[in-house]
């Protein structure tokens, strides 16, 4: 099969078979950076910019990482919030630069939905690397990869979600994607991380042990410290007592069970050092996996002679609410 | 003919011949970043610098991107205000990165003449990537490159320049350039914005439909509204409705009359959203075109063998006042 | 001989015959800079990563171009202090680096003996490009190659070290490597920036005159105005009346006696103009000559197949205190 998609806006939507070929491909890409000489001409002559309105290290490097040993140059733009202080919409500063004819957008966005939205408006392959609360595509996909090498399968699995689900970006994509793959999902924590959806998403538990029993697979989310003063956690050590992850937390799981996290990680707050360091961790792996996935992505979506121009529409405006993935016909 | 200029410091001073020969250097250019594979050999083993000691993504986006695909390795410094606390002058720090043997230092910095005073005293090609309020030569020609793609001529034409003519070094080039092609320059904006001398470098209009009336060319500029606190301007509102380029007011153009801004554009502002995007509009042409014209000049200037040293000045000093773009000789 | 180090922490430690060995290294690939086409393919297909935790212009510019003369991608990771507030220890973001595959991390800290933890824990060789008050070996090879260039010898030497002795990690991998050498060294500063440990050094010096009488060499430091007010001197002016070089100063020293300084100059603080700017002022070559240093280390250091496995330990620590550079089985 072939990936049809013009963009990598979010997994919601995407099949089983374009989730496993995605995985595929990028399972393909791993060993480049296990050469000696890491890198391919595969995308010479493209050139990939990333676009990010939120401080990464992690998720720009690796894309960073990825456009360089596929040979494409790669242009960062971080935008700080003063360059909208200079009137200029999001959506007039990603034309500017498509007008630049790059071959593949990378943007990452606080407001859910920016990047489905410039999709739609401007000329050039868009990949989200996180928008607000909705999606991060290539996170998932790295989870899923990461779980098949160490698991050895993606279906008939119980997969545990625990943390901050309610801002989590990462279990949006994870929760749609191990659906597609029909994994048992299961979202923990306190209730006032838990949005009203999550119900429809897994099993929803507000005790730690009782998510994790047996579970094949947990993946934690980082506690965004940031976020304490509204009102979400009564405090970071009452979240840490009933919420983080040890040893005798981590017991109850299912032998062999793997631990995941996306980084960057509060050891002491979700995770104990011992787990995040310990033989059931796969914290590393995911983020060499990482640059396979964003290979991968970048491959498929910038390797391709330019589409035919999409029309500007008369009237600009911002994102007014998160807009759902749309199917693009192929 | 050849350039034979060691910098582009400004389009004053520049002949008829040169700023065509520059003009068409860049058209030549424009179809490589149309290609599947936009890049091609041509800076390969070149350093090109980019200083830039005020904010920007468009312009220095745009030569990162023209040195990438000429094959030059690209180093971006972003010098903020904070380097200069560290005791270091202007020239020093020029120097310190001239000794690192570029083959060519883009330079934007607030100080009118900075660039001139730095191309005076290293040993590297130095291109002004704009000078507080006194020169923008690589947005000027993208202008005028724009202009001629649609327009089909640079000569008999009649320019209207509107808007914060005051502070604006993309006014001084294109004034500089239009004035050398022969064409009729009209300067529109409110007292307060319009310098002494504009009145030597056309006609000057306080009134926005008076001053586009059967304009071939219109040209707005961006209203700098961090400046609005220096009693320029009564009000942002008070502006946009005597000065914003709406449909009603483009009316009064000649037919077929083209719209041209350097952005960032503020919608609402100095343009109206209609005309923005609409036909007339060929503000996404001069971002493609821009690529184009700083590819032609890096070639130019970069890809030569390094020159006799120049030498330093005995005692460094900062530049007092902006200096008059000087003539080389070749 | 070759270089049997994984990594480049210091040079304490490091034998006479291995700092000459790497200057000469650096002196075969200063011809490089010099060239119409100033690129190699030597490290074509390896990521070199720069992590700094401090501003740096010069030496984050120079590894960089470094980094790109040998074909290398390079990677640019500027981590402010917020990065930390995230929760993330540096073994972490290390780790995290590491994981993605790198051939060589470049790092600079504020924690003298950051460089050297994170060596001992991660699978990556190290460059300290800069660690507290430490070391700063590539400085110190720099200054070395730029001296045998001029002096034409690296024994019997006498050699002033003056200033802000005691915050200079540039003056701790000079006296390693000049005491390696057989160099006499001298420290000359005011008392209070004159470290307990300066008396093993070297002779140590109070007054400008008498520490520069006769000095084959003379190596300027920057006085650290940031410094000032932690009353390490009483003013400016008055550190600038004792200790700023002048040519008066100057006359003291030996015929033909040289001029280093690390950059930046505070011109008429440390230095007067007239001898930054003057024939015995090496300034200028320690800049070219920083660029083939780094060329050098991050040829010996990234061009080798990749190490096995370092062990991560249990339990990640931030360093307590500045651990001394340990020498590695080659």
């Amino acid at each position: 099969m072939a990936f049809t998609h013009q963009h990598l806006l979010g997994l919601e939507g995407l099949s089983r078979d374009e989730i496993l070929f995605l995985i595929d491909t990028a399972d393909s890409f791993k060993e480049i950076s296990e050469r000696d000489i890491k890198k391919v001409p595969t995308l010479r002559g493209k050139t990939v910019v990333g676009l990010f309105y939120e401080a990464s290290t992690r998720t720009r490097t690796s894309f960073e990482i990825a456009a360089k040993r596929l040979s494409a140059d790669y242009v960062s733009i971080a935008s700080s919030t003063s360059s909208s202080t200079k009137g200029e919409t999001l959506l007039d500063t990603a034309r500017n630069i498509a007008a630049m004819r790059p071959d593949c957008l990378v943007i990452r966005h606080n407001a859910s939905g920016a990047p489905h939205f410039l999709a739609q408006r401007i000329d050039c392959p868009v990949v989200n690397a996180g928008d607000g609360a909705h999606e991060h595509p290539t996170q998932a996909l790295l989870d899923l990869l990461t779980i098949r090498d160490h698991v050895k399968r993606l279906d008939d699995l119980t997969v545990a979600i625990v943390g901050d689900i309610l801002h989590s970006r990462v279990t949006r994509s994870n929760v749609h994607a191990l659906k597609a793959l029909g994994a048992r999902v299961r979202l923990v924590g306190p209730p006032t991380l838990l949005p009203a959806e999550a119900a429809a998403w897994g099993e929803v538990h507000n005790d730690l042990h009782d998510g994790v029993r047996n579970a094949d697979v947990i993946m934690m989310l980082r506690l965004q410290r940031e976020r304490q003063g509204r009102n979400f956690l009564p405090s970071l050590d009452e979240y840490s007592r009933y919420f983080c992850l040890t040893r005798a937390a981590l017991s109850a799981a299912a032998p062999n069970a793997v631990v995941l996290h996306p980084g960057p990680i509060n050891r002491g707050v979700e995770i104990a050092s011992d787990v995040a360091d310990g033989a059931e961790s796969l914290i590393m792996d995911q983020v060499t996996n990482g640059v396979a996935v964003r290979m991968a992505v970048l491959f498929l979506l910038a390797n391709r002679a330019r589409q035919p121009s999409v029309e500007a529409p008369a009237v600009a405006a911002e994102p007014a609410e998160a807009p759902r993935l749309r199917r693009k016909a192929g």
